[in-house]
C-alpha cells in the first residue's frame, strides 16, 4: 500500500479497540466536526479542561450512543487529561465512521460496531468497564495508567457490572472472563443519562448495594427546559413533516399531553399556522393551555375535529378504538412519547378494514369506517423514527452536563455520598450560563443589597 | 322620611354595620352584578353551597378589600349558610357603594368606609373579629347565633387579634374594650391571602403561638398561573397604555424579571408587536427566555436599547443611576412589582436635571443628560396605580379558592393541624376544573389501566 | 396684573386668534412636548424644514383636530417658514390648552374652542381659509404677508369654502361677510386627511369644479400599514380593556372583518391569550385568516361561541337581532369601525327585555332572553370613545405625511394637475424610511446589478 | 408472462403512451391516492365535473410535472369528460410510478420518463400537443374523437408548438415530423402556470402572434396567499431542518426579503423559537416587519449577528463576499428563491480557504477567515432540493385553479379575447370558498342592505 494512501501524521492506532472499519475515520471526523460547530458549550468546557486538566490520572469508562455528538464529549474528556474507554449503549445507533475516527484521530479506546450481536455488546461493555479488551493482552503493565475510574452510563450497565450484578442470567453470554474480584482501579462514581437507568440504580441504592455516588444528569432543570420543550418540540414536528409533507397552516393539530414536551410541540404547531387543541388530564395544565389561547377538549371530542394527532403523555392507550372511529378522513397519527404504547396499535388494527398499506415511507394507511387514517412510524417515537432526534445543540447541553458531572465526581469527590443524586443546582445554573455565553449573552448578578433584600423575605 | 326615598321592598337593615352611605346601595348592586358576570367559577360554588349549606352555624369574619368582587364572595359564603362579618383590609380600596349594597341587599355585617382613619379601621376589624359592633349593643342574645368562627385575612390582622397579639403598640388605638378573655365562639381556623400575612403567621407558628390551622390560599398553583402570569401580565400592559397611550408595535419593551409575572408581561408585549428584551439574574430562566425567542441582555445593555421598561422582579434597585444615564430620549419606566422599590426613585432624582414635571396624569418627566425619561405612577405598581388591578375573572379564582378553603376548614376540620398550610392539591385541581367548566370545557380522566401504568414508573 | 402671573419672556400675542383661555398655555406646552417625544419622524422633517425653509412666503390654512399631536405639525410647518392659520375640524376634539399654547408660545393663528357652536366653527373656518379674523381688522396691510396658500383639510371644508361651495344651505349661518370675490392670495393646492373628504373633493373634480391639486394623504400605503393595522389594532383593545377590565386570556374574541384593521385587532387579541374567531365575507381574506391559525366561522355560529365581539368591517348591520339572541351570558360588544352602524342598536333595543342599564362607565347592559349582553360606548368607535384613539407615534406618520404633502404641493407645484391624487410613491417610501431612521434602523438599497436583474424580468 | 403477474381486471392499455415501466402502476396508485387525501378541494371540483361533464368532446393537452398531485388533476379533467394527454414539463421531476398508474389505471395518454433526454422530451411534447404519438399510428380515425383542444402549460411550450414557434433553433432536434400545417382540431385556449411562461406568452401577444386566450393561473390572489406565504414558508424551513437538524430555538434567523414568501419564512422561524431579523430594500415592507416585532437591519449588519440565513428576494447577489466575511462561525446559508443566484457562489468560493467539503448530505462547509460557513443544497432552492417542495394541499389549490381555468376557457369561451389574462376574480374567490368548504368552514354573504351601503361609498 503506497504511503500516500495514509495521512503521514497517523500511525496505526495502538489503543485497544473493536470497531467496524478504521478506513471510515476521515468521514467520521467530518461528522464529529459538523456536530462540534453546533456544540459551543461543550467547546467552552473543553477549553477550560485543557487548561485545568481535572482528569489527570482518571480513566473514564463510558457506555453511550456512539455518535458524532458523543465524539465531541470524548474529545472533551480527553482534553481534561482523562483516558477514555467507550462502548455502545445501543448497537443500532452506532455511527461506524465516528467510532473509527475516535480510534484513529483521537486515540480513544472504542468498542462499538453498528448492529453488533448481544454477546459482542456485552463483551464490549466489560472491556470498557474494566479496561480489559476481550481476548487481547492487558493494555498496560501493572502500576501504570490511571488508578481512578468514573463511569458514564446510559441505562446503568457499567455500574451494574462494577457491582457484580451482571451475573444473574448473563453468565452464558459473558463467558469465562467474569470474575468476582473487584478491579484494581478505584471507582469514584458514575453518571447516568436515562430515567430507566436512574430507577435501576436507585433500586440498587435502596437495597444498600450501591457503593458510589451517581449523578443523574437527565434530572437537571436545564436539561428539562432544553431537551423536552425545545428538543422534543422541534424534532416531533420535523418528523411529522418529513414523513408526510403535510401543510400545517390551517389544519387542526391535536396535542395529547401538555407537559414540557407537549408545550414545545404545541407552541411550534401554532407557530406553523395550525390551530392547536390540547388534551390533558391534569386540570391545572389544561387551564394553563386554555389561558395561553389553545383550545382544550377531551380526546374524543378532539378526535372528531383534528387533522394531525401527536401523543406525548408518557402514558399508554391515549388514542384507542373510540377515538379512531371518531376521526375524520385523512387524519394523521404520530407519537412523540418515549414508548410506542400511546397510540393503541391493537385497537387500530381491530377497528380497521383489512391490513394497513404503506402509502409513503413511514406512513401506513388504515381504513376505518371508510375513512383513511395514517399512522406514522408504526407509532414509535416520530422524532427519532422519522427525523433525527435531538439536534446537536440540544446534545451540547446534555453532554456538557455529563462532562461537568464527571468533573464534580472527580474534583469534589468528598461531597457526594453513595446514592443517586440530582446534579447540584449551581452546576445546573453554570450550564445555563455557559449556554448563554455561547450565544453571546451575559446576564447580571444580584448586588449585595439585593441579595440582602431577598433574604429578608425568606 | 318619605317612603319614596326608600325602595318599598327594603326594610331598614338591622344587621350591625358601619358604612359611608346606605343610599349608594343600588349603584353598588350594579357593580357587584357586573363582577358576577365575570365570576362564573364562584357562581358554580355558590350554587353548590346553596344546596349543601356547609356553613350552617358558622360565622365568617373577613378582613378583605371591600370591592365588587368581594361582594360576590360574601354572597357565596352566605349562600352556604354562613353569617358574614366583613371589615376593610385597606380603607383606600373600599368601594362605598358596594359596602352599602352588602348591608342593604344582602344583610352582611359590613364595617368599611373609604379613607377611614386608622383608629376606625382597627375598630372595624375588632368588630368583625369578635362580632362586637363598636359602641353598640351585642347583636344577639347569649346562646343564639353561630358558635364556630372562621377568619379570612389579607395580612393576618384578624388572626393576630384572636391570638391577642394586637396589644403591643396598639393599646392606645384600641381603647378600653380590649380584653384578654378568649371569645365565646370557637375559632376553627382561617385563610390568608397575602405573602406578607403568611410570613407573619408562619412566624407565629414558629413561636408556637398559632393555635389553629391557616390555609395560605395565594400559594395555590392555580393562583400562580392565573394571577401572576395572566392577571399581572395583562394589567401591567393595561396600566402602561392607559398612562401613556404609546404604540407598542415596533418598540423595544424591556422586561426585568422572568418569573411567572414577567413571562405574562413579555408574552403580551410581544403579542402587541413589540420586540422584547429580558433581563434576568437566574441563568436558567434567562436561557428559557432566549429559547423562546426573546432577546436577553444585562440591564445596562438593555437600558441603552429599550423604549419601555417594566420591572417585575420582587427585588429592589433593579433600575438605578447607571441605567437611567444610559437610556434613550423618551424612555418610559414602569414597575409591575408589588413594592415601589424596583425603580430607584432616589437615584432617578439624583441624576435628573431639576425636579420632575407631570406631562400627563401619572406620567412624570425627568430630564437626564438632556434626555427625557418618563416615570409612570411614581414607580408604584402600575397595574393598580394606572389601571384597575386584576380583572374580575382573575379574582373569580382567587375567591373561589377562599370559599373552598373556608369550606375545607369547616367540613374537614380534623384534617388540618395548627399551622400554615398550602391548599390541598385536590382543591387546587378542583378549582382549575371548575374554571374549565365555566369556560364550557371538560377534560378526560386517567383510566384505571393508565393509572396503573403511571404507578409502575414511580 | 402682577408680572408674576405672566412669564416674563412672553408678550401679549398679537397674532389673530380665538381660543378659550390663554392662561392654559403652559399646560398645553407640556402636552405638546409629551407628544413630541413620541413623534420623532416629524421632528426629523422639522429639522430639515428649518434648514431649507420650503414655506417662505406661504400661508398654510388648516382645518384639523386641534390636539397635542397637531401642535407638533403646526410647529413643523412654522419651522419651514410657513405662516400657519388653524381652525378646529371638530370642536369636540379641541384641547383648549393646546390651542392656547400654539397662540402664546408659537404665534400661530388659532381659531378653536372646545364645544364651540356651529356658527362659531364655521366662522373659524372662514377666518382660517381667507386669513380674515371674524369681526376684527385685517391682520396686515395689502401687499404684505404671504401670497401663496395651501389648505389642509379633514373633511374638505376649506377647499369647499375656497371654491364657493359653502353658500348652499349655509347662508344663514355664514352671515353677511361671505363674498363671491376670489381672495387676493393664490391657492396652490391642498391636502385631505379623510375618506369622506376625498370622496367629496373627487365629486367636485368630476363636476369640473376643483381648480387645484389635492393630495389624499390617508391613501398612502405607509398610512394604511401603521394607522389601520397597528393604530386601530392597539387602540381597539385598549378601549375594550379600559371599559371592561376583562381578562382576555382564555376568552374567545370574535373579530368581524379581516381587513387591515381587523388583522391588527386579531393579532393583538391572540397576543393577549385569547382564542380568536374571524368572521369575513370575502373568501380570500377568510382563507388567509384560517391559514394563519384563526378559527373562521359565519357570524351566527361565532355569536354562540364568543365572549367579546369587535366589529371592524366598515359596513352596517354586522351584528343584528339573530346574533344577539344567540349570544352567551356576559357577552361584550364593541365596535372599532368608523361609524356606529356596525352593531344594530335598533335590533339590540328590540330584542332586549327593557331598557339598558349602565353597569360601568361606557358599559350598558341589555338583557336578552335572560342573558346579559354588554354594549361598549353605545356602539361608537371604541378606540376613541373608551380610549384615546391613535397613539402619538401613529399620528407622527400621519402628520409627516401631511407636512411632506404640503411641501410637495409648494415645491413641485407644476407636477400636480388639478384633481385628487394619491401621495407620490417615493414620498410614501420616504416616510417609511424616516420612520425606520427614527427607530435607529437603516436598510440596504438595490445595487445597479440587482436593479438590472429586476428589470430583465419586467 | 403468467397471468398472476398482472391484476386480472386490467387489460393491456390501448391508450398511446411512453412511460418507463407499466409494472410500477400499483405503487403509483398508492402515491396518487395519498396525495388525494390532501387534495379535498380538487375532489369537490371533480365531483361537480362528474355531474356536469364540461369537457365532453374536449382534448386537454398538458405539459406539467408528472407527480402524484398532477395525477389527481388528470383524474379530475377526465371525470369532466375530457380526453387527457400529458407530457412532462421537466423530466427530472417525473415520478415514473405515477406515469404508469395514469396509463394503466386511468387510461391517460402519458408521455413521460424520468431523466429522459432532450429529444425525447420534445418528442413527448409534440405528441401531446397534437395527439400524434411519435413514430406510431394515428390514434384514431379522422372524424372521431375530440374536436376542441385546451392546453395546460408550465413554461409555454405547448402553445409555442401550436403557434409554430418551435422551429427556430429546434429543427435539428425536432426531426422531420414538424409541419406548418395547422392541426385538424380547434385550439380554444390554454393555461399557464409559471411567471417565465407568462412573460413568454405576453411577448407573443405583444408581437400579435398569440391567437388564443391564456389564463395565467399563478397570478391568482389565492395562489399568492397559499403558495407563497404558506407553501414556501413551511417548505423552506422544512428543507433547512432536513439538511441540518439544527435547533432553531434561541438562534437568530435572518430572512432576506419580506415579500409574501419571506413573511411565511419569518413567521414560522419565529414560531420555532428563533429571533428573526429581516433585511429588505423596500422601506414600507421593512417598516411592516419592524411593526410586527421583527428586528430589521441592513444585510451586512445582520450578517454579523445571524446563525441561519434564508434568501428569498427574487433578486441576485443578496449575500456576497462582504457578508460572508462578516459571518460568525457555524453560519448556515440557505436560498428559498427560485434561482440559485441569491447567494453568490462565485463570491463564496473566492473568499473561502480552499474548496468546500461536504459535512452532511446537502451541506457544504466553506472556511472563511477561520470560520465555518455551511451552504445548503449548493444554493439551490432549499424547499425542493432538501425537502419536497409544496405540500399536496398547496398543490390542491394550484390544480383546482388549473381545472377551473380550463373549464372557464371551454364553457365561457366567448368571454376571453386572445391574450394573457389573470384568472377572473370570481374564480379566485370560488377557489378560496371551496378551500374553506374542504376545511368545514362556511362564511357569510353581504345582505342586500349591506351591499347597498358599500356601494354608497364608491
Amino acid at each position: 500500500m503506497p504511503p500516500s494512501r495514509r495521512p503521514p501524521r497517523r500511525r496505526p492506532p495502538r489503543v485497544p479497540h473493536d470497531v467496524a472499519d478504521l478506513s471510515l475515520a476521515s468521514a467520521g471526523e467530518a461528522r464529529v466536526d459538523w456536530a462540534d460547530a453546533q456544540m459551543p458549550v461543550l467547546a467552552q468546557v473543553r477549553a477550560r479542561f485543557a487548561r485545568e486538566q481535572p482528569f489527570a490520572g482518571v480513566r473514564i469508562a463510558a457506555s453511550l450512543h456512539v455518535t458524532a455528538e458523543t465524539g465531541n464529549l470524548v474529545r472533551t474528556l480527553q482534553a481534561g487529561g482523562g483516558e477514555v474507554w467507550i462502548a455502545a449503549a445501543n448497537p443500532l445507533s452506532t455511527q461506524d465512521e465516528v467510532a473509527a475516527a475516535l480510534v484513529v484521530g483521537d486515540g480513544a479506546a472504542v468498542f462499538a460496531r453498528r448492529r453488533a450481536d448481544r454477546a459482542t455488546v456485552m463483551a464490549h461493555q466489560r472491556a470498557v468497564a474494566f479496561a480489559e479488551p476481550p481476548g487481547g493482552p492487558r493494555p498496560r503493565r501493572p502500576g501504570s495508567g490511571p488508578t481512578s475510574v468514573v463511569t458514564m452510563d446510559d441505562g446503568g450497565d457499567l455500574l451494574a457490572l462494577w457491582h457484580g450484578i451482571r451475573r444473574a442470567g448473563e453468565a452464558d453470554d459473558a463467558g469465562g472472563d467474569v470474575t468476582d474480584d473487584p478491579p484494581a482501579h478505584g471507582l469514584i462514581g458514575g453518571t447516568e443519562e436515562t430515567t430507566a437507568g436512574a430507577l435501576r440504580l436507585r433500586a440498587m441504592a435502596d437495597r444498600g448495594e450501591l457503593t458510589v455516588p451517581v449523578l443523574a444528569v437527565h434530572e437537571a432543570e436545564t436539561h428539562r427546559v432544553v431537551e423536552n420543550r425545545h428538543g422534543t418540540g422541534q424534532s416531533a414536528l420535523d418528523g411529522i413533516l418529513r414523513a408526510t409533507n403535510v401543510l400545517l397552516a390551517g389544519r387542526t393539530v391535536v396535542v395529547l399531553g401538555y407537559g414540557s414536551c407537549g408545550r414545545g410541540v404545541a407552541a411550534r404547531a401554532r407557530g406553523m399556522g395550525a390551530a392547536v387543541t390540547i388534551c390533558e388530564i391534569d386540570p391545572i395544565r389544561a387551564l394553563e393551555a386554555k389561558l395561553e389561547g389553545y383550545d382544550v377538549a377531551p380526546a374524543l371530542e378532539a378526535a372528531a375535529a383534528g387533522d394531525v394527532f401527536v401523543t406525548v403523555t408518557g402514558n399508554r392507550d391515549v388514542l384507542t378504538a373510540e377515538h379512531f372511529r371518531a376521526m375524520r378522513d385523512g387524519a394523521i397519527l404520530a407519537n412523540a412519547g418515549h414508548f410506542d404504547v400511546e397510540i393503541s396499535l391493537a385497537d387500530l388494527a381491530s377497528v380497521a378494514d383489512g391490513p394497513a398499506t404503506e402509502v409513503r415511507p413511514l406512513v401506513e394507511r388504515y381504513v376505518v369506517d371508510g375513512r383513511r387514517l395514517h399512522l406514522l412510524a408504526g407509532g414509535r417515537v416520530v422524532n427519532l423514527a422519522a427525523a433525527e432526534g435531538y439536534p446537536a445543540s440540544v446534545m451540547d447541553l446534555s453532554f456538557t452536563n455529563q462532562a461537568l458531572a464527571v468533573e464534580a465526581l472527580v474534583v469534589d469527590r468528598e461531597r457526594f455520598a453513595p446514592g443517586v443524586h440530582r446534579v447540584p443546582q449551581e452546576m445546573d445554573a453554570e450550564m445555563a450560563r455557559l449556554k448563554l455565553a455561547s450565544l453571546g449573552i451575559g446576564i447580571d448578578m444580584l448586588s449585595d443589597r439585593q441579595a440582602a433584600y431577598g433574604r429578608a423575605w425568606t
